[in-house]
């Protein structure tokens, strides 16, 4: 029997770098890794491809698959739907591949409460001066909009003790390799190997 | 503050490869992790140094410590003593440095029931041809003794339920990249990093 996948969420506030941080991580397509992608309703936009962007489905299918329970969560935004579907994500960790699903806190949770062995990483700015500087260089923005957008920073990382995981983006490389060996070291938890190599360990204990 | 440091528990059936992974992971003396070294009675051997090799204490110091309450474990053999000392475990842990304690699954035992968070480690072989193979190339034993070991070896083996990693040491430098990412993911789980990382958590939350 092959070991089931794990399945990750990353939670982080913007500006923390998550996105960068599962691009890189993903980024020579390893077999065993995946981002969860969600199901939308919303057209497909030019350079986007079913199953790799979103699951595209039409409002009806869309519709069905809330009244199966296919969703951890789904909402509504300007008329499209947009949902994360717990199917879809058992079947990929059924395949041994490991599930990163990218959502705020309130997902987390709400992940976590349907898949308890599900594995937060919470991924943090090193100072709220390097916050405040990420917040402000993307853009030419008021002092008012920052700290908007400062206060809901505040207001996710406000949540970091409802993760496993703590990881600190002061060094792009050294937050990457720490994510690596979380990836790597939960692969070697005894129920994943036990999965992995109940036959060697009958064979290993066999009179 | 500085994070404290955590205590891994390493076992496994003589054959596995245990002591060569933990010598090739202390191999360029890492500031921030070290072996247990026990406390024994015995004489100091040519080559031995005091504090590496063992803490050289005389009988009375060990009996004095033992009154103490300041081993996990202790025995006597042959007229000497030997024991593992709590306390300086927890002094090593205190300054922020990773100790590896190299017992069998009765001390595991013993030092998770005073350790809660200690972090077990069991590394297996990949085969019991290949046990085998390892037991037998140690000599040219007899076959009884040979079924012997391996039947020791089997014992050990049935706690490997009892720790949170289980290692396979099929290909040796795959274990010790999968040792070493456990130790490294280890020190980003949450109460480590809230340890290392207070003050940076206060100042991001700060109004």
């Amino acid at each position: 029997m092959a070991r089931r996948g794990n399945l990750f969420i990353l939670s982080a506030p913007s500006g923390a770098g998550k996105s960068s941080l599962i691009s890189a991580l993903l980024n020579d397509k390893p077999a065993d890794m995946q981002v969860s992608v969600s199901h939308t309703t919303r057209a497909m936009r030019p350079g986007e491809e079913n199953g790799v962007h979103y699951h595209f489905v039409d409002v009806d299918e869309f519709k069905a698959l809330i009244e199966q329970g296919a969703f951890f969560e789904w909402a509504e935004v300007f008329g499209n739907y947009y949902g994360t579907s717990r199917i879809t994500i058992e079947q990929t960790l059924d395949r041994g591949i490991d599930v990163f699903l990218d959502i705020d806190w309130q997902g987390a949770r709400q992940v976590k409460a349907q898949i308890p062995d599900a594995i937060g990483v919470f991924i943090l700015p090193p100072s709220r001066a390097e916050l405040e500087r990420r917040l402000r260089s993307r853009g030419q923005d008021s002092d008012e909009i920052i700290a908007g957008r400062m206060a809901e920073a505040q207001s996710e990382i406000s949540h970091y003790g409802e993760f496993d995981y703590l990881l600190v983006n002061a060094d792009f490389d050294t937050a990457l390799s720490e994510l690596r060996a979380i990836v790597c070291a939960e692969r070697t938890r005894l129920a994943r190997q036990v999965e992995a190599h109940g036959g060697m360990l009958d064979d290993l204990l066999a009179d």
